[in-house]
């Protein structure tokens, strides 16, 4: 029987992104339950074998809805029969006091499945994003407006984290899943229209592909690509002039990508929320530097004024 | 009686343009006699007046339509009563062998407005593009999925060319002409959804303010302009680094995102159709550099072959 182009298409992804682990290793592979991560676990089951390293499936329960624990026991049955080595589940209870929903069960699942790394000695941590997915979190990062950062999209690898399905679609995920009998579980949270990212998948992308073409979600991806490079060239050269603090002969001196990228991360590092400090509170205190004519200072997000005083910039928190 | 704000947010626009024009200077203001150019050459008689300069309105007959003759009369005539200093028409002839209608078109009202500029001596020569034309560009550039350049939208300035009214939104320029009694002329080009441009403006646009809320047009225009400065800072590392051709050890040196543009614009030099050069074929010449196994070369659009020869890429002429 000839392997089904689904099932290997996500084999080839994984087979990428596992090519440099060691026999022995540990990989980590994160799985909802959904078509995604489900490919996802079936293939890194399958490249593990030939590899030798050792897959622990782990699912998240976020407690957010009703029933999630039950849903987390059924993902865990599905990773054991699919043949993982060990199997966990790891309930996070989510605050979401400063974030959106949203960002909060995010930060909660990345804060697990840190720990859990850990506490498995893990290599890598596998995550099932999926092509689509990263065309819509360009979409929703255009919409922000706040520069080629919020477009570059998810990067294929940082830190232990790996995303080998970025060139894989989701409809991939869901037939590869068909075709090796595995029952996905459609998350009602993925159909919510209270979530923009749903939005953007369920009404956004299909108008764009009808009226632009169907190559829309792969261009959409290949720009992040691109934009990823660019933006990460642009960070190290960032780091290179950092001096860790912000010195006004430094920053009149520096092209105005270096310097605005000095301030949003000396302003990040004093503390002004990274979702709050938009391109406007940079411009204003890029013109303490720039435009200076005795200016009282910059409020800024998180209770803090940006002033000029003695030849540098200064984050005062005003809590 | 106060001045209408759509005036005033015109004119502010075209005041920065000319802030640096020395009196007596030239300026040629480009109007086919739609709203947007309509209102730009109102607010540029106006503010030239107090600047003492010299305008003159010019508008391009492209000869596409029945009747483009007769339009071309009118707007002269419209110009004339707003009180330019002279006017002109220019009757272009439009080629679109190798370029689609709309990209040819544009190509040849570029290329006489420039013919113009020379002839009026003029100093600048102003674009009526607004806010909304620059987020329809920015979606258009993202669906071609060729990185930041394309999704850098137009450019504020750039030789003579200036576009005061990028902060200005469609809808203003509009009722900026209906405040002044001016008459635009719509285009019937601008509906026909035979234009991919239409379509995002009339089909695209619309969904993503309803899903993502009213302020995308002004996000994309402010992630045009960030993307902006990141790309030309690129491009200007690009030319400290260019030699005039590719050295194998100059690029296996280079950053990614400085090799990949140098081949890029190596390409262009060898007379690669822009157009048609894709990220791929970047990819598989920046291949000869660091993947090389011998391999024979890489077709490129034109009748191109790109081969590895005595520690360089050369572009060699197949036609």
């Amino acid at each position: 029987m000839a392997l089904d182009p689904a099932v290997a298409a996500v084999r080839l992804g994984v087979r990428a992104a596992l090519a440099d682990l060691e026999a022995g290793a540990t990989v980590l592979v994160a799985c909802s339950g959904g078509a995604d991560s489900l490919a996802l676990a079936a293939a890194t089951v399958f490249e593990a074998r030939a590899r030798e390293l050792r897959v622990v499936g782990v699912t998240v329960d976020h407690g957010l809805q009703e029933g999630s624990h039950q849903q987390a026991e059924r993902v865990v049955a599905q990773l054991e029969l699919l043949g993982a080595d060990e199997t966990a589940t790891a309930r996070v209870h989510v605050e979401a006091a400063d974030l959106g929903p949203e960002a909060a069960a995010r930060e909660a699942r990345y804060a697990v499945l840190g720990q859990m790394a850990e506490s498995f000695s893990a290599a890598a941590v596998l995550l099932g994003h999926t092509r689509d997915d990263q065309a819509e979190t360009v979409l929703l990062g255009l919409a922000r407006g706040s520069g080629g950062r919020s477009i570059a999209g998810m990067r294929r690898a940082y830190d232990l984290y790996r995303r080998p399905l970025l060139d894989v679609t989701r409809a991939q995920t869901r037939a590869a899943c068909e075709a090796e009998g595995l029952q996905p579980w459609d998350d009602p949270h993925n159909s919510d229209p209270g979530y923009a990212r749903v939005r953007v998948r369920e009404r956004v992308l299909p108008v764009l592909e009808t009226e632009l073409g169907p190559g829309v979600g792969a261009a959409l991806a290949r720009t992040a690509d691109l934009l990823r490079e660019d933006m990460e060239f642009l960070d190290a050269l960032t780091d290179e002039a950092w001096t860790g603090s912000l010195e006004v002969a430094v920053l009149a001196a520096s092209p105005r990508p270096i310097r605005t990228r000095l301030i949003r991360r000396a302003a990040l590092e004093a503390g002004v929320p990274s979702d709050r400090l938009t391109a406007t509170h940079i411009a204003e205190i890029e013109a303490l530097v720039t435009q200076w004519r005795g200016q009282v200072g910059v409020d800024v997000p998180g209770s803090i004024r940006v002033v000029r005083r003695e030849g540098a910039i200064e984050f005062v928190s005003c809590a």
